[in-house]
């Protein structure tokens, strides 16, 4: 069981965009140059942060990606299943109705309790990355982080976005 | 993220053993043809809960898989990690440390907040797998169930194992 590589990355990148002041945005470029990361595939990944209105992105020489809305209301569930979906890890395929073992389907009505308990897992993981957002994570950074990130974008061309 | 296929298999085997009588054994070809599913994989992922514990082998023209201890004593967690692993699923590679962003190593002490947060989510995950144990899903069981998995295991040849 894989999260995507880009996972972290958007997580970060969608903290780096939550420093900023209101109404400015940075490029796929400036964020992949700020990470490290290859910048084409960075930018896939935020557009579906866009699509699931994590992000908003503005075109023109100044535009980019912002917040798509307060990070207090953004949390890292949004994130996570931007990019990777919701979908849940297990998949039940209903074997309990194939083979020697087979039931009826009558006797299948209701959800097969490992299909349920598994459920119920990841929905205590999704509980838990609901429970956070962009807002709170900021709340653990230093005073200074905002500042230094802002300056440390604005220095980072924004070619290549 | 997703789990591996199997997992619905090995789940589901051992429900079915933790059914058997104490001491009887199934062959990984009467599970097979129990569920359908193809033999000499499923032997494979059998032998990956042996090896956590979960269950135990025997040899011999009787031979097979039982439990490796009291279905009380496993949970779904033990089940689901003996053959994905116990590997989170998010991976922090540092990316805080890289690129024009890059912060210091000595600002880099504590987990980021970010992997902490996801290794949060993942531990609720596991909790809840950890809090269900074998016996708590045979509980849910109809009171006719034990008696029909073992009659129809029992009409089901060992060969193929």
């Amino acid at each position: 069981m894989k999260l995507p590589v880009s996972t972290e990355w958007v997580l970060h990148c969608a903290t780096t965009l939550a420093q900023l002041e209101p109404g400015a945005t940075a490029s796929a470029g400036q964020l992949a140059a700020y990470y490290d990361v290859p910048a084409p595939y960075l930018a896939k990944q935020l557009q579906s942060l866009v699509k699931a209105g994590v992000l908003a992105a503005t075109t023109g020489p100044r535009g980019g990606f912002r917040l798509g809305r307060p990070a207090a209301e953004i949390t890292l569930l949004d994130v996570v299943e931007a990019v990777d979906g919701a979908a849940r890890p297990y998949e039940c395929r209903e074997i309990r109705q194939r083979g020697r073992g087979a039931l009826r389907p009558e006797d299948c009505r209701d959800t097969c309790v490992l299909a349920d308990r598994m459920a119920g897992a990841h929905e205590a993981w999704r509980r838990a990355l609901a429970a956070e957002t962009l807002a709170d994570v900021l709340a653990t950074l230093p005073p200074t982080a905002p500042a230094r990130t802002r300056a440390l974008l604005a220095a980072t061309p924004r070619r290549g976005s």
